[in-house]
């Protein structure tokens, strides 16, 4: 009974790691879209247990055919699936436990996926890539590699899924943020759309991120130990996927603590996970000196690929899905080919250690080919959602955040207030707030003075004013470039609520209106004495102005005096030079 | 050996499933209360455990006595744990095992109610209800279906606790919210008591509220699982017990899709508890056809209870425990009548595969006779709580929270500024800040004029004038209502720090007094020009005075300029309509 | 197969506190370095794999030396991992599982140390003396215990690790956080260094705090089961490892409500592991009435101990490691001595149960040279490290948070707003922000009155003024000591940004430069008549100057008119009172 029980548990802590994605890619992205992400997380293994079940499952591990490109369907699952099957790999098991410890690593490769198409996807986007994955994309390959399909038979080594599932996962991911684009505000491009400038977008939660990376590396127990059928094997993986990502963990933070100057938080927890990834393949067939190996080569990897990826190919991924798992799947895989210690469980001959190549080909030969299918056929489901379903959501919905605009949610921490974004959250170049309003801006721009305005009591020569100004959070980047084009450097921002008529989309919380019409603002006091008050007027109005509801209001006060702490200036002299 | 080493470490997993409840209820419920509902769940673990080793455990599972009724208290646990004993359903283990087995299942029926009945209740009457709970009232019922009691003898079918534990909890948590009564604010009524208008109360952490969904559904592999006793068996329970849950949440993604226009996050993640709960009971006895019936009806029946019990029956369940647990319980031990396929492991007839009705009528007359006792029993716990000890905190700690209130703890998240809630906390006629303190209201209201202000320096014909408002949280929907009524929709709104001399009660935090003098607030900005300053200041001191210290301050200043930046107006112009 | 597949997945059970420790120790601490108290917790573990894989390990568990002093270190780990080894306590299993068993509990010992030193530790400190720990700090008194030494042929009983984690743990918390001194503002003392007062410091989390103790609790039937070579003895200690957790939880909430007043949720959770550390050493040598004492005691202990440190001894312990960990590590060991049930598994002779102090004594024996060893050990490790590395950050990067100054991060929560301290943050007296600036004080103080603000408009006999401050957040406490010593007590608080040219450190975020002149800063907002501005004024450039830049501006405004709600006063009487 123990090997069959052992590989339920297994398939449980598999599972588990669900919640570990869902936590790693809620935490690393922003909590406009915390909601989106969760559902996206729990809709992979739902909608994939269905798709799954219907299909994929048999295509992977069906009775092979056409000389082991695919496995035929059947409906075992849903007529008889307590029957004992001869799966290829695992001894006989029945249907149930196949079933069951096969779907927890399809879903695995689907999850991997929204990590860095996070924050722009349309969600019923997702949902069909993710179907279409675990339909057959998955089990096709997984065909190959552990359904008895041709790659298993020339004796490719993936034991875990270095290949079959992360380098997989991870490659859809890189085709998926290539089609999307980045999400806005990531990259500042001039009009020959160069990038100027790459932003930082702080992920929202590093508590709940690291917590998702210690549930991820507690299920990669199972993950890499569940298919074990020996506790010698057992005990031999546990050895070995505990010594790679620790491993991978201190090299990244030793790398980025020479390079930067300071051990990199984020960076060290994707380590973690690119160790995890790296050994994966090679968890039964290396030794404690290759799994070192396999570490200090992952450390390195994940922070070099993130970097490239984003500081010069300018591609967008969240949370480093294509540098942990795409990267390090195929490092992994070669890994074994060039490490195998013939002395470890597998058996295997690494050229390291024997000196023959043999292996590390047929290594090569499967990554290759699972790479061009993987690249091949996601590239053509993402071009086909986004001709058919459409692949990215509306500019104005992407910074309203998606859990507002595709789940009806008004935020996932409705009793915390939010932050004034202090990065650049998109470009103003992007023009994402066009001018479609119904008010002409011809019209609206020269402006009827207030009479009283124009003759201000003047004190001391200087007058000193304060303008406030009410504007949309989007905005702010835009008006404090502006304004600092006009001398004005010194400015007090604060997070308000603006109450007006402007309704907003009817959104419910399950099942029950909410309405509030208080929306998020955006307040900024500017005090001036030289800079004309009319200029910061007018140019507050300039970049501020879109002809929608909700642009905002700037109010006028006189201000009596002015102090500068830190030299002991008053009045005029106190707003001469910026602090 | 392997049989009761698994029963323990499913017993472990089904322990887990505390940090579940712990995580749901809390993520759904409001920032102020997370403290409190925190201890109220692992209370329920720790009391439940201290009353069940005293009595419960032998009340459930001792020798039969009264013809099935209950079983005869005993001290073995105390006297000799290590003891052998026949164990009716689950083969002969020690006592230690089966005790901590049968302890995880029961806590988990105690904690199911403290989800529709948090954010009101009194702690002192959580701690009684709890371990009334875990002393008799579900050991008692759980004894009829588990410990050879006249259930099991008739045949009725509940593996893992569909009916006694969900159901039950369910029927204890609707008993409870109806008892109480629903949150302040949740339901607008006029004099009559007739609801004009439902208010939603979102939970302040989805992402926890998630990661608490796939804890419960991890241990629920445990709490199905836990049981079986061969491993063929258990991957069986394994693949229903992911059918169900998983397509119950596909379906309530398209059912609210369908129904609000977006698919609904909360409400998902209520949908594969759902599916487990409906699962449960014949989580052995289902085959995949059968468990995507259960699935489907638990994803469309989950919603439909918990928005009849919130828009119909104005009972506030604030997590969704009756929709979750009671319903689904119930359907769950119904299902098994239905579909369970006589090839399944518990090879049992149900109707629809046999055409025999009588596994059906005998789930039937568990169900009726179970949720009977249950309902009676909690019915008399929470009134005699209610008479001698009270069962509900005062309205205004209910506003302030329970975290401070109930246990001195000022704040769950401290380093966070609260949001200004945005949605009805309260409707303002519920009284709940009546007019109680020192200085009589007819006193108060008439008030001295400043004479300098009766005389404005008026600009262009048109005086601008800002009244900033510095009021409780808990008035400012009140507030925001009337100036509605003056014709005011206009305003900035902004949480701050109200620093004064009122005390407060003193806090502690681990045995250190906590100071602060500096109390929440909401400044409320409001500028106007039309409509008299003097009809503002003496509206919001109508509805913000209740005489206590804190009522807030009244400030007005002379404002210059306005501008409204969509039309470009100045001045009079610009206030004239509402933006 | 059955017994070390249990050792090997009760391994992950304990590497899965790894997560709760990290979870309890950030959630109360505070948010500001939530980053960095996780990034200890992951090196923690990954630093100790690495140099308990390289020496700690045989150290531990090789052939004995020195007559039971140490084990003989080799590298049959690196050379031939899967060779089955003679493990004295274990029976005989292969390298791989011992090592990855004993590594997760040497990793466990580590991890108690950082958070008595949470918020004030240098990381590069932590990594040393973490590392020094695994390597062989640990492994050489484990050997003693577990590994054949001296203790152990003794009879020395500490089944998993009452003494041998738990306490050694606590001990090298306690002398860290003697050696270190306590947090900036924990204490307020006077020139002679006496504590006039004890500040209470909330950790930013409860919920994330809560999830960590179910985790540990969680991770515990691993950490005391793991070595149980039967499921009669597995069963045993589960049920003591349920026991004694609880009945300690529940004696701490009536203890904290009799002390308090109210239950105590921070005090239930550190309760709850200080039972489970309780019956580390004795869970499979005492019986339910045993769990039970053992549980009252250590539920009283904790909260002893916490509080005694805190307000009597004045050691800064955030999370209550010494209390939970070294005082009940001690109080595990020694009921051993007192209460084992010779008919329990271990089948020991407890003094209370066979009249026979013998095993009493040999424990005694135990904490005594373990504790010296463990003392005399840390204390030379941590003056090591403060002469040669430095073993406490700069007060001014104390004040900003570990995230930013050590790791780059400028905050773990980007998203929400920070809210003011509301509790001391640290005292004014203690001098942080020395005045170092480049303006010297003797000029910049007396400044140049602007003209105009000399002769203010005057109304009723009465002038209302607001002085609006804008400061750092680490000046604010001071700020309101000295409003309050001039008779000011009602001012409005809020957090905003503070737009300038004050640049800061360069920080990165996944390798991209993260840039913004926007610096959190407090407003203060004071209303002044009877009280002069000039007073307000120099007053608040004198606690807020440090020649700096970002000292921060205040601004006078003119005001019109002020009103108390509470009284209904106007005018100069609204401010005359305080509220």
């Amino acid at each position: 009974m123990t090997v069959e029980f052992w590989y339920l548990i297994g398939a449980v802590l598999v599972f588990w790691m669900q919640a570990g994605f869902a936590m790693v890619e809620t935490g690393f992205t922003r909590a406009k879209n915390a909601g989106n992400i969760i559902m996206k997380n729990l809709m992979d293994f739902c909608i994939g247990t269905i798709v799954f079940s219907l299909l994929g499952y048999s295509l992977m591990m069906g009775q092979d055919a056409l000389r082991g490109l695919v496995g035929l369907p059947n409906l075992q699952l849903w007529t008889n699936f307590r029957e004992i099957i001869a799966s290829p790999s695992d001894g006989s098991f029945t249907a149930a436990s196949t079933f069951v410890f096969n779907l927890v690593f399809c879903a695995t490769t689907a999850t991997i996926v929204s990590g860095a198409m996070a924050e722009r996807t349309k969600f019923s986007a997702y949902c069909i890539y993710s179907a279409v994955i675990s339909l057959f994309i998955y089990p096709i390959e997984a065909h190959w590699i552990w359904g008895g399909g041709w790659l298993s038979r020339l004796g490719f080594h993936d034991y875990a899924g270095s290949c079959a599932i992360h380098m997989v996962g991870g490659i859809a991911a890189l085709v998926g943020a290539i089609i999307l684009g980045p999400r806005l505000g990531k990259y500042v491009k001039d009009e020959k759309g160069k990038v100027l400038k790459v932003n930082a977008i702080p992920g929202h939660s590093i508590t709940l991120g690291a917590l998702g990376v210690f549930i991820l590396w507690l299920g990669w127990y199972g993950f890499n130990g569940a298919a074990a059928t020996n506790v010698s094997e057992l005990a031999s993986i546990f050895l070995t996927t505990t010594i790679a990502p620790s491993v991978a963990t201190v090299t990244t933070m030793l790398y980025t603590w020479f390079k930067n100057g300071k051990p990199d938080v984020s960076m060290c927890l994707n380590a973690s996970l690119a160790g995890l990834v790296g050994i994966t393949a090679g968890c039964d067939a290396l030794d404690t000196i290759g799994s070192c190996v396999v570490g200090i080569v992952s450390g390195i990897l994940v922070v070099v690929v993130v970097e490239a990826l984003d500081l010069k190919l300018h591609i967008d991924d969240p949370v480093g899905a294509v540098g942990v798992h795409c990267a390090n799947g195929i490092w992994g895989t070669l890994a074994v080919g060039l490490l195998a210690n013939p002395s470890a469980p597998a058996g295997l001959s690494g050229l390291l250690y024997t000196g023959s190549a043999s292996l590390l080909g047929i290594q090569c030969l499967g990554v290759l080919t699972v790479a061009a299918y993987a690249t091949v056929m996601m590239f053509a489901v993402f071009v086909l959602i986004r001709k058919f379903n459409g692949l990215r959501v509306a500019p104005e919905d992407e910074v309203a955040g998606l859990d507002s605009t595709e789940h009806g949610l008004p935020s996932a921490y409705p009793d915390f207030a939010p932050a004034v974004n202090k990065y650049s959250a998109y470009a103003p170049e992007e023009g994402i707030t066009a001018v479609t309003g119904d008010v002409p801006e011809a019209e609206a721009v020269p402006v009827k003075v207030a009479a009283g305005y124009a003759s201000p009591a003047v004190q001391d020569g200087h007058k000193f004013t304060k303008v406030e100004i009410i504007c949309k959070d989007s905005r702010f980047d835009a008006l404090k470039t502006a304004m600092a084009k006009l001398g004005i450097t010194g400015m007090t921002v604060s997070h308000v609520l603006g109450c007006g008529i402007q309704g907003g989309q009817p959104e419910y919380y399950r099942g029950v209106r909410l309405e509030s019409n208080l929306l998020p603002k955006v307040q900024v006091d500017i005090v001036v004495s030289k800079i004309p008050v009319r200029s910061v007027i007018e140019t507050a109005k300039r970049v501020l102005y879109t002809g929608h509801y909700g642009d905002g209001k700037i109010f006028v006060y006189d201000v009596e005096n002015v102090v500068k702490i830190r030299t002991g200036e008053e009045g005029y002299d106190a707003l001469q030079d910026v602090e």
